[in-house]
């Protein structure tokens, strides 16, 4: 790195190589992890914690870590007991337990109102991914729209709020079952639709395959998929769509 | 709908009209859920809470303001706890524990005893859906007969009973294992038989999928499968028939 | 069956029991295959032969057996040279190529035109399987209404026809690649809902396996499936429900 | 809609309800398909035709029909038949043999040559759906830039080209075999990543399906996924994402 | 093998252990192919070539080599030009076009007819592989009845048949679709029943797994359950069966 | 049966006729269950308790049914609390924790010692599944002997077995993993195989399914495969053949 | 063995030969297990006992006769009630929590500083696996190198370590959800690359099912692949051919 | 890269230093394919064209295009016409029909024939998969002996041979079916083992999956697994290994 600052200064490489260089190159090494610092310059935010198979102390450590060098931190499958420990060495820590994450946002986004992302959810109980989804895309700094349980088996619901779903910028939508709602909302829309297909059901629906099959067979284009009870994943891209000029 | 009921004083839209419009328009917005009240018009029984992945509370509060307005409310796949707080809020809610379902009949239907719906399982293990499907189709207006534990492995306790099933208006048929007694009705009856394949079995019963494979591959013609474990499908499905005059 | 005939001479048994004797007991034997020449006793209409796996002479002389005792015969997923095979023998018969049907109609049934069932299709490459549920279903004396080519990716085609949807007395819903189509049918109506899963699309659609979840988790209760590409099945069942009083 | 018109000339709905109207009511019947001819004003392309599946002359009439009214057309899945017949009828229509597409592009829009888009593929047999996205996309009005066989087997390949990944507007990925590419770049930016899997591969690939179960497990957040060797719904989302501003 | 025999004449080891020895030792290699000569005296019928995947002069090469030393050679899933290449080797060979066998059988095996094998099929389109099965058996010295066309869908068919079948020493049952057939002869008999499922349908039957799943699940046990289409294995294993005293 | 029997009287039907009719005519329904007492007669064991799947009270009152009338009875598959509540009614009802079978064995049957089966297993961890099949058919009257823990990781260990093999009049494969012994135990012996999956293993195992496609696939013949983890069909059906004379 | 020890004495067979014949015939047969005690003499290690699915009382004799005979003995998948077992009856044992081991290491191998194995995982949640694999090739006298959490969503962290992998005489790769580190290592190298697939992930990870389709259709050649989850296989066989001359 | 070099002139970096970055800079960029000519230097042989899914036309331009730069070239699954298109262009190149090779193998590699690889196969029709194994290991240097069709149906055959098998340095078993001779080679010997699963066979062997299951799950340590036929990428392995020190 000291190479190409010296090169820079003679001005023998340019500013944007420097940058570039730099997206690629720092992490800290804490023997079990490899903690991404540079994440936020590469992608616009910090590397983001999958909690879930880590040990306790493991979670509470690299989020310290991470909350040492970027205001706004976000981890997500947490468990109460991994936010006490994060808590305990991270204070400003927040805890959402329906969707699992713990959250420092210490540097507010402010989030441009016109520009808003629709969350739209099939079912009651396909609400934790889609608070996953929301919040993400919150904390992530955009406004956010919720419209839940409109599911086809009542299709009324869902034309009934149609100026909602219109007026949006990204419409991310959550269901399980058969993931009908995905095809739906595609066809009526001309903006990205980000599909996430959920668990939510029984028997034949195969742990949320079936939910997901459905989606990426959709009959309407226009139709991203993610992993089946993604909504991180989903807010994320429906975060880097809505930052687009 | 304003606008729609003017026009009809007027004249200038049929009776018709506007009661297909009141299938398509109300329902209740609660944040996390909403309840459609209008689905008893539209599908000539109220909304059925699907209470597996709501919390306690939700169940509670749904199942409050359907019983608001209908006089028989019905909710499915649900546990002892969500009945204690249903039953809190609504003190005619009773629990039948081997179908796991909440139910409100404050308004008994009568049922025709010469149309009746019989239920045929294959094994004592096949119980709780066979129940799920018979008490569906009961609280649903229905007479329904029994004719549980006569799977295939000993053919003659089905035969020895056939006269319940010739006479009958609908068959369902509930069986786990290898599901071969759906075909084994389907062959006998002129009448529509429901399938419902159980997760009843182990190895290479996957969970349901082997009951369920051979029900949709039946060869006798005229069986239509619902989803494995679905009793509660089977049941509305039948119902829905049963009424046809 | 003999004893059974003289006791009833004698009074001892009754003509209910003696015609559910007839119901089975007759066949024919011919070596590589038992015609079942009764099965219009039990069930209505007679034996329907599955062409596809026998050779071309094997069908053409099960359906000339079948012919010379029944005045309406079909033959499913047959090809054009099984046809040829089987008019040379029995010169009325007439061949569908969309829906590789051998039918032979020598005793039009009476429709009855207040009872409809409809047939609604999402795509026009669902328009074979479609076919074969609708001739199955006019050739056992219903009348049918076809409503094709209506799929959620444009919804609006489906909904303008809702008049067609309500009046029928039962739907079948025809679709491939997501199947939501199903859900949308099911959720709007309260008559019975066939679902077909096609074969229709690629990729992930598994050959149909992705409609068929679909419409097995149909969020719309009140929803019989049958197997992929199974527009006989499903025109069979139609009619059997059709046909109740 | 004559209705609406009314009020409208009256003052009594607004002109965005009039669009909002016109977004879901017109198509054309022509038996086997209801033309959408609103797609354009809904979604801002005209309804593509999936060919697969269809007669050569129900696409041949279907493409004719949307070319009377819209000056640019899409067929998809077409073969040389197809597209033979279809010229017959519009003689403006092309052919690509490699993404098997049937165009009519009257109008050709003027893309934006600042906000491109990259179709990045892993290796050369990947080429048909590559070309697949990059036509669909450019047919909307996009500026392509082509990156192909830069597969992780040799990486430096990749890293070589990294100044047009980072300034690409939207990535897509096409990648068959076990797909790690979408992983790889989807970790390098910080734009959205659309990843199609391939059929490419053999045994273990499962027709493209462990492509697709890479993809959706990407460890990289914010890649959304299509159907395998659907590189006509990644053109078409890409374009979206591309248009906003 | 010499050192062996030389002990034996010294009296050194016993005949028994000579021949115990003789059946794990010898073989011909020919190169691509290690035949096993001594299959004969280690169970009792040369080695059986599975045809399917050798070349044309492969099959004819091997199945000479085989008929020098043993009278009765048999070649399964074999094309005509592979019987027309051993044909001119072997001018006793014979062909059975719908079991795809290739069959030498010099030494006719005398069966015993009071211990016959019966042989009972789902429907004509499971014929080739009931034939498959049925002549196995017969050239390995069985007396075979075949009981074919007696699906569960026309149940009376079979239960016509039922003293063939409680007289059978051994059954095989053979069907595609849902092979319910076999739990429902498995509830009859108190001899052996062994199940081969075919891949006989098509969509949910997933070219044979559907009627596999069925028989593996029998809910009537002592069915013992062999490869799709293996009519071959079935054979084998009731003729072991039945040569049992 | 009155009449029958009254036939039987005047010399009008057979003793033969008379005892096929008493296999299928008679059973205990009490409510949840249908007993099949005469499975003793059709197959010369009485009804085996599945106890999976039932409540505790429930087969503690099938278990004492059977008992009312049958010297020996067998339930599969039952904890030790079910064990508790039938030995409360049946005094003499043993438990074997490992098998996990209750067995009531008032009349011990005099196996032949020189017409053993050998029940081989693969791994200490198969030895559950191993017990099942030689209690079950112990408890039918066949001598076992045991082979454990001889799977082809060390093949020595096999081999050094051979004579107890080979003299054996029936031999079952008890494996997990790969499934490979039973492969090896087929190309051995010239008598049945009978190969039990286990779902022994982990990750690619399947839960047994890896282990049961082997099995079906085996390149030695003569090889009848049940259910995963199904001990009891195992030795149940090696029963029935070890009886054959 | 003995015969051939005099055979042996007499010079009538070699040394090598008496060593082949030592390398298949000894074992210890304990009823449930037959201890493997030759295999450090056919395999250089001795028997490593796979705990799972054993009794602790099963697993601690076992061990407790390994370590009778060998200074170095390996039990994976264990638990610490299985330690407790085995620690009293072989106090030198020990136990690695995470890799789930219990090891006997008396004679500690001298690793060759030189040519070491290296050890590459994607995430911190898949470091149990790859500590079972580091460990077992530690136990079998190799020097091995950690590196941790370098997937291919911050890939710069690998190429940051390019020296460590370039320089290892084999490479072991650890990762879950896609899997994709393997091909990328696997491209980089011309060292033998050994992938473990893990479960690490959620929804369409199907419990490491991605990971490992992923690894098996690597466009990398060179890469071998062990079960999911199995650290300890890949340990094995990375000390195998690490032990090459 | 030339500033390297200068700075390597200038002794400011070390010649392994240029020789790593020399591993990852260069290729040939020909549009449809980026040509990666330093393979050879990273991974010891230059890049290897998977023909399958290639046009003609796209084959014999790579195939030039490298053995313009190397003596030796591979093409795997090529096609007849393939090779005379490269043929035409590259005189020396040869055709191996079995393997579906072409070959340029201009430089004999000097083999040495105390390290052999020994291929063992199950089959005759897993020949083409063993010689595609056999031939990759021999243009890359390698002494390779086969021993063909000693599949554990009749394993003596395999015994006979162990002198082979355990002199030699690398194992490559190559079977289809249920796969089990991966797991009783890799429990006879201490050298690596490559387990290659083949799509012999049929019904449950599901095109390879049974094979490759059963290899997966080997009960014997120290088996690395490939793909589905993949012949290629075990002759690679092996070789990599098998030039190890």
């Amino acid at each position: 790195m000291k190479n190409t600052l010296q090169l820079f200064r003679n001005g023998q490489v340019t500013m944007e190589e420097v940058l570039n260089q730099l997206k690629t190159y720092t992490y800290e090494d804490i023997g079990y992890a490899r903690i991404d610092h540079h994440r936020a310059v590469r992608q616009g935010f910090p590397e983001v914690v999958f909690c879930q198979g880590k040990t306790v102390s493991q979670v509470a450590e690299i989020m310290h870590r991470l909350a040492a060098v970027s205001p706004n931190v976000l981890g997500t499958r947490a468990n109460a007991e991994m936010f006490a420990a994060v808590k305990e060495r991270v204070p400003e820590a927040c805890y959402s337990e329906i969707a699992r994450f713990i959250t420092v946002e210490r540097q507010k986004a402010v989030a441009d109102p016109e520009r808003y992302i629709v969350v739209i959810s099939a079912g009651t109980g396909d609400m934790p991914v889609a608070e996953e989804a929301a919040i993400t895309a919150e904390i992530m700094g955009n406004k956010v729209k919720r419209l839940y349980d409109v599911g086809v088996a009542g299709i009324h619901r869902l034309f009934d709020q149609h100026e909602i779903i219109y007026q949006a910028n990204v419409c991310i939508v959550v269901a399980g079952m058969e993931g009908a709602l995905a095809s739906v909302v595609g066809g009526l829309v001309a903006k990205p639709v980000i599909a996430v297909p959920t668990s939510v059901g029984y028997g034949a629906n195969l742990h949320g395959f079936s939910a997901l099959l459905s989606m990426l067979n959709s009959c309407a284009a226009g139709v991203g998929v993610v992993n089946i009870d993604n909504g991180f994943g989903a807010g994320r891209l429906a975060s880097i769509i809505n930052s687009m000029r």
